[in-house]
């Protein structure tokens, strides 16, 4: 086929009534994006809009005719290969070879020389034509390539749409309900990239093909294989990659269109509320009640104690409109509650009497952070409880922080299955504005980072000196004094660090007194063989044993779907991480038993289906306890007592939390950061994903003697004058 | 003493070095502010901010010498005799008699004279001086009165009180320690007047003097002589009044400073999670999961279906701002979730097998009205739950509505002890953009208004054709349909209607299912001749009576407060109306008795101690039967089924709501709310404070068989037409 000259062009466009005179731009020869921008500087009548144009294939097998994907679009238009192939149910798109684009597009030499005029009329009838949705919708004429790179046309999305169109074979075309032309395609790629990662397979027959993906994983980021059901990344190899993928694949979460903000699935909203049922009795023992203060705080009150809200301040949302009226005065969205709260305290506590108060509210706060968000970890709105109480004393307030303390331990080690160490933080990275604050950390193995899970302040007299909350003290007749206060905080994070910290590459890990669904119960064997009447019974079998663990409290679902295969199935709850999987078919049922399988080490094992509902509360206990158990070896083999400066990188490296003999000076901790943050990127080549930021303190742990008497007169590691506690430090989140 | 003259005044002045010439002004005579601003016209340098002058008087002993109080405030701000007898701990502030006026301002004749320019010197040691915050803290001068009407000076808040420091007593002013010289106090009015209605008393003395006041109460609006811990309105009397009084004084909220949201106590969100917890386990065995959603919306979803949105969005708050940064574009803070929801259905259903999809989420919501605002029934944030959920069919999709809203109903009749009427609305009432709405409809008796409870909405397949929500139809292979959605909401407005029903003149009246306290025990007979041994004896069978109801699951509170007398601390737990108070006194002891005393009917009886676990139960049931079973009672006798015209407003106006025969035309509707409004308001003297607004359909109740039979060939009573329904019409919230 001969090549399309630029006059077939221009005669093509004129046959369309496209005024191509004023749209044909001659330039310098431009090869990249670059080049070409500064080629047509200027030359635009408006803003300079350029396009790309792509040209993918599908892995098919080698006899098959090929049915390449051409994408035509923004140059800005971020176009994944992955959300495409999704699109249109083509696998491993990849970048077309030369050969294939001289196929589609004679006279084209490199992938630079791609662009839609330049298609042969008719188009083949087994070409995807995708156009960029924003082209489209854009009255402003974009730039394309014609060829040699010495040649543009400005055309708009439609001009270029109703270009292709007219390159169709029309005869065929009208041939009703038969696919015989090529097929253009208006797609969002913005909304399929986001589609992509959470749609669910189509059908059933996909089992396989995941089964070997997950099988054939690598070492390496990307799993090549991996099919989309699957997580596309190695735990070890990308773990943003796949924290993210596993998060949305796994039907925890899934994007939402405003920036930073989270959609909460039931999967994952489940677990929140696990910890709410729980933290919310232990702390209705201890006295506390729930209330509800409004989300809205007016700028005055915000404004109030500029100390404790400069941190805040930068990232406060402000509403300042309502309807179309502009407010009198700005209004925040909390960004946590002391000041929305304290005043109200100021005005309650009039006497010892009403001592101790204690409220907890569990609602969401927005806290508007520009850097990178990530889910459950930096959100610009998250779920939480705030707890706030106010006592007569220091100790009353001191024991009930740690009391709170305990309760967050409880939460990460009890129900999440996730290791943490209580301690006591720094002055530099206390509560601003507090007196001292507690904390649980825990540990990410894969990044080797510390990341706090749950703290427990005291705030001392501070806030009750700036809100004036005061009582006559009942041991000094006639004196006024100052109430004692704490505040303490969990949030959704928390559900973060328990996947990273328990899922695989399979998926999810969940640890079963959160997860929604404990035990999942899949009826197999089902061949073609089977009588009516056997397969009802296997199906009858699986629904009793759920019913019975239902009815002893036990999170069960019978997955009974029509149409998709057992393996389908195990890949689909493997992925959601349900900590066991039933298997119930013929024989099992002939020996009076159900097969089980362990979600986090894949154990398998025979359980006698009578005594099911006894035996099953003890084998997630044992699920727990071996999860915790694993977690917590791998923390405490990464907790690195050193004492000498030169190791401090090197165990980092390794991906070690430190226990290091420490001054508790703040200039001291400033100087450990950032020296173990110069060494870590200067002398030696580093890994582009690991983390690289220094070592900050991350708790004060409140066990000391786990690590061993400090003896006196050990110096400190960082400045060498006398060591006062071993002290926690590390990357961290 | 001779009057004080206006050179007197300018010579102060002068000597305060408060330069005067410029600041008196002569004008026209005038009386009223409205004649003095007009006179001032063009007057002031700045904006003209007129002052008033205003002289209070205690309750006091006849023969006790009096206190007055002068108040000098900005005309606009509100000065509220109760706060400032509350802050000043003076009983019953009154205006000022002339007499007095006379003896404190020699030469003032009447209020209209009243200025602090005339006080005399020195200040009368019993004289309390208040100044308006707002005067101090504003630079401009504002006008005060010199006298005779002719004469004003403009003064700053701050030369006022240094005029008025400057009038007292310099030498017994400085004698330490005495209180020898008029106190002149700086006051915020607009924060006392929140301030005074949830103080609670500071001691525990007036129990005696609350009692009475609340025997006494009479069949007007403000109680004459209430102590400020009672309620102060009757609820017939001056219902908005006693509604606010009741929720502020029995603990439920506190006002806000936004306008329009107010704080939830522990006392009322204890009510919502009683609700939250019952209805949330009853969807989930409909198969129902929870989640969460952002509460943000982008721009381009919320106006995405401009009908829907059209009525929230003069109600939608604009975050435009995050830190000191305005974003690109602004965000809306969800109003309601369907536009934001929606899109991700579009996404997530992508088969049948994905149907149903049924997800509800706990969250709050804004919708930033601009009418008056009013606790729990109009709030610009409530707490709600909003159910969203998509069938393949209408049939599965009706019989969820009607599912949930007998759920609805069974919150309100089952936890809250409130008829309703479930029903169908009206075409003009149903939700925007839905197919058809179903409600539960209450009663209000105070004011014969019906109230909605919670609406059930089916939306047919509006919302999924604008989101295209489909699935391949598997009764029709290949082709596609639309899903069948349902929306239902239940908000905190729950928690006011309850309220307005039960609660009475003492106070709120709890329901026992979700009152945060059920049974409060009291030690009685703590007389003085009670050895010490037999006091504790006391002390510990209310702590062993309440220990053993919380044993079998009753919130029971002992209240063993030091330093109150048992009468104060009934008054306290009626005006928070705990369902039973159980009173253990030396004499129930010996009897192995308790005397149990209903809130709800102030019934009296003795329980025997050893059985209370189990009685107990059954005794809170019968109160809620009882409180249930009066409010039913009350709403049936004020069903009023009638079928000429004449008798409607007369009707309504008796309180009643009406079941009408009815031919559902939406401009018959219109008309009998036109007709209705207009004959309340013409023909008649109406009471001031009743409801003047005409009549709405509430809903079409599904139980027509309760009004007998609709004979064919009924009448419409609006139009003539014939009737389709009974339908119940009323004034409304």
């Amino acid at each position: 086929m001969a090549p399309v000259s630029t006059s077939d062009i221009t005669s093509r466009l004129a046959g369309l009534s496209i005024q191509s005179e004023k749209k044909v731009v001659e330039h310098v020869a431009a090869k990249s994006p670059k080049e070409w921008r500064d080629a047509l500087e200027g030359k635009a009548e408006g803003d300079l809009v350029l396009t790309k144009t792509l040209l993918f294939k599908p892995k098919t097998a080698k006899t098959a005719v090929p049915t390449p994907v051409l994408v035509i679009a923004k140059e800005d238009t971020e176009t994944s290969a992955a959300a495409i192939g999704k699109l249109l149910n083509l696998k491993e798109l990849r970048m077309a070879s030369e050969d294939l684009m001289k196929d589609v597009m004679p006279g084209v030499e490199t992938k630079d020389d791609l662009t839609p005029l330049l298609l042969p009329t008719p188009l083949a009838p087994t070409l995807h034509i995708l156009i960029d949705e924003t082209l489209i919708s854009s009255p402003t004429p974009a730039a394309f390539r014609v060829a040699s790179g010495t040649t543009s046309v400005f055309l708009t999305g439609q001009e270029i749409k109703t270009y292709l169109e007219s390159l169709q074979d029309k005869q065929t075309n009208e041939a009703e309900g038969t696919l015989t032309n090529a097929q253009i395609r208006v797609v969002d790629f913005t909304a399929i990239k986001k589609d992509e990662v959470s749609e669910k397979p189509a059908g059933a027959s996909a089992s396989k093909e995941a089964k070997e993906a997950v099988a054939a994983k690598k070492k390496e980021g990307k799993k090549e294989d991996a099919y989309e059901m699957a997580v596309a990344y190695t735990k070890e190899g990308d773990f943003p990659g796949w924290y993210s993928d596993v998060l949305i694949k796994g039907d925890m979460l899934d994007y939402y269109d405003v920036s930073g903000c989270y959609i909460l699935k039931p999967w994952s909203y489940s677990v929140w509320q696990a910890i709410q049922n729980w933290f919310d009795a232990e702390i209705k023992n201890l006295g506390v009640d729930d209330c509800y203060f409004p989300m809205f705080v007016s700028s005055a009150r915000l404004e109030r104690e500029k100390d404790h809200i400069e941190g805040f301040a930068p990232e406060v949302a402000w509403v300042t409109r309502a309807g179309s009226k502009d407010l009198d005065e700005p209004i925040a969205i909390r960004p946590t509650s002391e000041t929305v709260m304290y005043p109200y305290y100021a005005k309650w506590i009039r006497s010892h009497r009403d001592l101790p108060l204690k409220l907890n509210q569990w609602n969401s706060v927005v806290r508007w952070e520009f850097k990178n968000p990530q889910p459950f970890l930096r959100t610009r709105e998250f779920l939480w409880q705030e707890g706030h109480t106010a006592f007569l004393t220091e100790e009353e307030a001191g024991k009930e922080v740690r009391q709170i303390l305990d309760l967050y331990r409880r939460v990460y080690e009890d129900l999440l299955a996730v290791p943490v160490i209580p301690g006591v933080k720094s002055e530099k990275e206390k509560f601003a504005g507090g007196y001292y604050t507690t904390t649980v950390e825990g540990y990410i193995p894969t990044t080797g980072r510390g990341i706090q899970g749950a703290t427990s302040h005291c705030l001392g007299q501070n806030f009750s000196k700036m809100f004036d909350i005061t009582v006559e003290d009942p041991r000094n007749p006639g004196q006024k004094t100052h109430v004692w206060q704490n505040s303490w905080g969990l949030s959704t994070r928390s559900i973060g660090v328990m996947v990273m910290i328990h899922g695989d590459d399979q998926g999810l890990v969940m640890p079963p007194r959160v997860a929604h669904v404990q035990v999942v119960v899949v009826p197999v064997g089902l061949t073609a063989k089977l009588s009516e009447e056997e397969r009802k019974s296997i199906y009858d079998h699986c629904e009793k044993v759920a019913a019975d663990l239902k009815a002893v409290g036990i999170r069960t679902k019978a997955d009974l779907r029509e149409g998709y295969t057992p393996g389908w199935k195990f890949n689909d709850w493997e992925l959601r991480g349900v900590p066991v999987r039933l298997e119930v078919g013929p024989r099992d049922i002939a020996a009076g038993e159900v097969k089980a399988i362990r979600r986090h080490d894949n154990h398998k094992s025979q359980l006698s289906m009578s005594d099911l509902t006894k035996a099953m509360p003890k084998f997630l206990d044992e699920i727990h306890d071996a999860m915790f158990a694993k977690a917590k070896k791998s923390f405490d083999e990464h907790l690195y007592k050193i004492d000498k400066w030169e190791q401090v990188v090197p165990a980092l490296d390794s991906k070690n939390v430190l226990i290091l003999p420490w001054c508790e000076a703040e200039e001291c901790e400033d100087d450990i950061k950032d020296r173990s943050a110069k060494q870590s990127t200067e002398g030696q080549v580093v890994d582009e994903k690991a983390p690289s930021a220094g070592a900050k303190s991350l708790c004060i742990p409140f066990d000391q003697d786990r690590f061993g008497k400090l003896e006196p007169g050990t110096k400190c590691i960082g400045c060498g004058n006398e060591a006062k506690r071993w002290t926690m430090f590390g990357r961290s989140y």
